[in-house]
């Protein structure tokens, strides 16, 4: 049942030495979806032990390169791996440019199918729907297009209390209705009500991706309630205003976005490389959400399952 | 006076968790030539302490992806810093594309030139011509079109011998006829064959470049003599069919063009992934030429310069 955020690629436009530009993964009970895929980003998944072959979906939040650079190595690698797969791929329009550029010129003996999204919603708005997940995406405040994403468990459906199939002696049917969400009306015309007898056995989990991004106005609206949230930080409060020329977050800005949303945790990451210690942006962050953590290679955030069984 | 070629990126199409596609870099008095550009080429370069914005030729093999996949990043990387000064990529023809691409896509805010040099001879040719360094390039025999090239540096300007100076009382004039090559006839009949009184200071050094190639013919010919030979074994002997078959060189074949060339020194690179350990590589390229050394990350060959001062 993982529910999990992986940070791979944690720099910005410029990479350092030992830090590369935006790719995460996100696992969501044996699926794997990866967000953004900068310069580097196969090897750092190789380096995380992740495999190529699992990606069933790319996401990419927009068309800068330290976001996608990284993209021309995978899907050559997935074709010497032999994949046979389909491939989607969810970007902004722009993006048939740079997969026609691929596959004319790189992709000789490709097997696989890319079935390419175009992105291009003015709202949040569904574009994946699973049967245990959701995924939604919505436009963002960069200098270029830019989405956002948000996964979100579907509701569970409803458990019967043991010890009332016990003492009431329900029959399947009756159980059957009720884990439906349905009352039931005995032939003695005995009512039992849906809401007495049923549970929801665990609490959807959710998760949403801000990157690149300042803030604007319905941000935290479109991702309220948030189990976890990862937030671009590019800046700390001594570059407010070169984070609002560029269109991008400073720390406290994704810390002010958390709290407001109620998101239940932050990771901070793409960070730019005049930081050579990240600790600036950890401290800033906890002043306004105290729940705030920094991205590292290789780090998992994982939400963990809360069962409401009893 | 360096004359020196670090090995970045050394793994072949399938990169591993630690070792990156093809990127090199050729040093030669201060001059800074960076040989095939894969994916991660950039953050190689940053962790061997080599400045991006020295590169002032790009010299790229073939268009396989793990020799091109870092171009987007460095060029992203090059227009960050402000580069003004323009940059040369050598590299076969259809390299024009993927400079189109990026351009179209990615050359926002590029304030240098990029100035592309097609490579397209059927045999050994001289693309660049400097005042002490000449470099070649020659096709080489590989699945798509792909070049060789060879550094040579130029013979230096003769020495006059100082105790011939002294001796017979050298005029500055004469020096300067005897140090253009010339004899010199004095007034009185007397003649300073220049054979006599001159001497070469230094040998010029020499480096080849092959990568990606099958063996070929004229290949020892073509780089005969040099000090030092960089040559791709991406297999070692249990899979000379399969090198054969994708035109590529096992570490044995490239000995073999090491030995009949009569080169100084071979580095083997461009290592399969199928090979964890790379001692095989060593032991088999040592079985035919002693003088063969293992490519690894960031690591320096240098050819020192043997003065022939007496």
């Amino acid at each position: 049942m993982e529910f999990s955020f992986t940070t791979l690629g944690i720099a910005s436009a410029l990479p350092t030495a030992d830090s590369y530009p935006s790719a995460h993964v996100f696992k969501c009970r044996g699926r794997l979806f990866l967000i953004d895929c900068g310069e580097g980003c196969q090897a750092l998944m190789r380096r995380s032990g992740i495999s190529i072959l699992k990606i069933e979906n790319i996401f990419l939040s927009h068309l800068h390169g330290d976001h996608i650079f990284g993209i021309f190595g995978l899907l050559s690698t997935m074709i010497l791996q032999g994949r046979t797969a389909p491939l989607y791929i969810y970007a902004p329009k722009a993006f048939h440019h740079t997969l026609k550029y691929f596959k004319d010129y790189h992709g000789d003996g490709m097997l696989y199918e890319i079935v390419f999204v175009p992105l291009e919603m003015k709202e949040k708005m569904k574009i994946i729907d699973l049967h245990n997940l959701e995924v939604y995406a919505f436009p963002m405040n960069h200098k270029i297009e830019t989405f956002g994403f948000l996964f979100k468990e579907k509701e569970p459906q409803l458990n019967v209390h043991k010890y009332l199939v016990e003492a009431d002696n329900l029959s399947l049917h009756e159980i059957a209705m009720l884990k439906n969400g349905e009352d039931v009306i005995r032939e003695d015309g005995e009512i039992l009500e849906n809401q007495k007898y049923t549970y929801i056995p665990f609490e959807p989990r959710s998760f949403a991706y801000c990157s690149d991004t300042a803030p604007f106005e319905r941000q935290a609206e479109w991702i309220s309630g948030v189990n976890l949230l990862y937030h671009e930080a590019t800046y700390c409060s001594d570059n407010t205003d070169r984070a609002s020329k560029y269109f991008h977050s400073t720390a406290a800005q994704a810390a002010q976005v958390a709290s407001t949303a109620g998101a239940g945790k932050l990771i901070l990451g793409h960070f730019s490389s005049r930081y050579a210690d990240k600790k600036q942006f950890l401290q800033e962050a906890r002043d306004i959400f105290a729940e705030s953590y920094l991205a590292s290679e290789g780090t998992v955030f994982e939400v963990p399952l809360k069962r409401l069984d009893y």
